[in-house]
């Protein structure tokens, strides 16, 4: 199973900010594109007061900062220069999570998918959107949402492609600023495929591919969950992908490149459940020879390797 | 705003140490020196064992650890060497800490300064006093040690300059050991204003200047919080500085470089506010280019882009 | 006191992996031995289903993962090659740290210990086993498994040396994955001294050699604890070896490297109690020059630094 997209975590909730410019980018598009990566997903066109490009709507109506560079310009403009297809991610203001209710992220995406269209639809680069709210079983309300964004992305966009990844309410499932790893009231099997199925029941007209975060449950666990999501997915005419997480959730510090062998595993999991696509949250800070961690850059080589012995 | 003074933190309460040594020194105070710094303000001689040069007093007095090197003297002479001014942090001797009694540290901090002064006070790199005490408007009480140890200082070196550098009551106002970023209960404007013009009140005839600590209230909140310090240091007559942190207070590791944007915010909110001088905590762990943590050498370049920028 | 052994970190519980292939430890080996260094010791074989060598039986018995790298012959080999002794660290099931219960550790060991040496007792590195069970003072029972292991692996591998390192209950005593950095409940040390001396009484018959961590009692308290640990082992007939702790206890980021005069104070205490042997945990993280924390190629150099100092 061969990684062909990445995260860009560029407005990042938990992992801190490598500083880089035009061209460290323009490096690391060409790192990704060396192992095979065709795809790069900026994962939120904001978060609250944090936006990546110069959006005067945001910044008038949701306070926003007027952002220093357009990084959806630069990153569509690597995007074309190295061959990727760029997913853009909508704008998350933050209210959903401090009060439940969607009804902002649905007004704030309404106008910021029109913008975003309207100022680089015509970058051929332009290859889908990320619908960025991360949902569980427990925010299932959030579906309507997801529904409602993805029709208007789509309708606007000559249909292009909408991805969403949720995440499994497994034992690891925990707040990156809390101060434990994992947690006991978790997701059953069972439980897990019947509220999934609902979910999917409402987004699948409007949501092209579903990659769950795999990084939430036990590595033993990868293969029941894999084949209940592939299932899942097939009922619903959807892709299924692998966002396998190429950081390391069972260390006390939150968060630094993981271990080759565990990524291994979820990537075999993922092949042996005949997943379309695998993806990584992310590239740049924990797969890159380039990253500040330099464990990235080791696991970059024992990534390539495992390459060769695919072959 | 242009940063032109940076702490020294050897003596760390919780940043882990970088262990360089003199060579690693001379090379960071010529990087210093190249982006304008011209001022370096070593955090504390000591902190409870552990010191920064030779005393014997406080290795008896208080059972320090006989250091194998004289910080002390070595940051004086790579200051004198670069053309830096090097401004010295009294000891903490940690029992105000523990008991909320800060008679321990005037008792200490008044043979130190006397005994730093004697053996390092012909460098003429010599160049002000840090009074090292970190305090806000719960520590209201420690004003009149400042008082006093200002007052000393200023009288044996012949007036040179003292600082202090306390922190706003915000809702990022929690210990670096706690598993928290944030808290609920924090200082109003008002209350703000109020306590900070009764420790000004007390504290103005020692204290040339204060730099309040810019990381723990939110960035929306900048504006309104530096206009009032600019106002209470002028009715003063007090320098008003901004210690700019160029640390992240919002992700899970405690602490890694901060995003560009977090401080070109920072520092512009102090330009607008018309602060006098701006310095960091800290160059040598989150800006330079020599850091262990990469993200501070890309920091370094996106500051001087910045600094070009503004020229 | 020279740092002579090191521990190897490959399963571990709370250090992030650093993704080395057989390059990158081929040129570790070479540089613990351009400090002196002659012994590694491999922390333990296995942890849960994370295995380090192809155990078909651990794979059955206890659903461990396949690895895809036989650590255990690579480190022998490069033992071989460099000149250094390798001590094998026993398999750790997971089911002591859940239950209390001891038996699964030794029924699974005494497996582990037949086939390890039948498979690699042949070659002239394997120069003693780990006992690799983590003990204090509160899991006293455990020191029955410490015993039985023990002899076995002694009587299988005509004598080898054993080895423990246990941890001494101070207020640093907390887990890695703990929001708090120390604790009030701790040990006095007359408890101390009365517990380890019923402990060593069951298994010095068993065990040759042991290395208390030097990292969980304060750095005063290090002369009184070392003086009881040397007397104790004097005792019975042990060697008494220091395990010192190359990273660092104090700070939030759980772990990076110590800052040099920290492990300086705790070597020149366990020189001072005349101790056999300094041994670190471990040289690969926090003192290799190729660290993917710079801080350790810095403490590298300081540590060469105070080896010349001693000549």
């Amino acid at each position: 199973m061969r990684i062909t997209g990445t995260f860009i975590d560029e407005i990042s909730h938990d992992i801190p900010h490598q500083n880089w410019g035009r061209a460290e980018w323009d490096q690391d598009f060409a790192h990704m594109k060396s192992i095979g990566i065709d795809t790069v997903i900026m994962i939120r066109s904001g978060y609250r007061r944090f936006i990546t490009y110069p959006s005067t709507w945001l910044q008038k109506e949701y306070g926003c900062y007027a952002p220093s560079e357009d990084l959806v310009e630069m990153f569509l403009q690597l995007a074309e220069k190295h061959g990727l297809k760029f997913y853009f991610g909508l704008y998350d203001s933050g209210k959903y999570w401090d009060s439940g209710n969607m009804q902002h992220e649905i007004d704030a995406n309404r106008y910021v998918i029109d913008e975003v269209w309207s100022k680089y639809g015509h970058y051929s680069s332009f290859g889908g959107w990320y619908l960025s709210m991360e949902i569980s079983r427990k925010t299932k309300g959030a579906a309507t949402a997801f529904r409602v964004l993805g029709e208007q992305c789509k309708s606007v966009s000559n249909n292009l492609p909408t991805l969403i990844s949720p995440w499994i309410d497994g034992k690891k499932a925990v707040m990156a600023s809390s101060a434990t790893l994992s947690k006991s009231d978790v997701v059953s099997l069972q439980e897990h495929e019947r509220e999934w199925d609902e979910i999917f029941h409402e987004i699948h007209h409007a949501v092209d591919a579903v990659a769950f975060q795999d990084g939430h449950i036990d590595y033993h666990e990868l293969e029941d969950f894999f084949t209940v999501n592939k299932k899942l997915a097939d009922r619903y005419g959807m892709q299924c992908w692998t966002n396998a997480e190429s950081f390391d959730r069972d260390m006390p510090i939150k968060f630094l490149p993981i271990k080759f062998e565990k990524l291994r595993l979820k990537l075999e999991a993922a092949r042996k459940a005949g997943y379309d696509k695998a993806i990584t949250f992310e590239f740049s800070h924990f797969m890159s020879p380039q990253s500040a961690y330099l464990q990235a850059g080791h696991l970059f080589n024992r990534y390539k390797e495992y390459l060769e012995k695919l072959k």
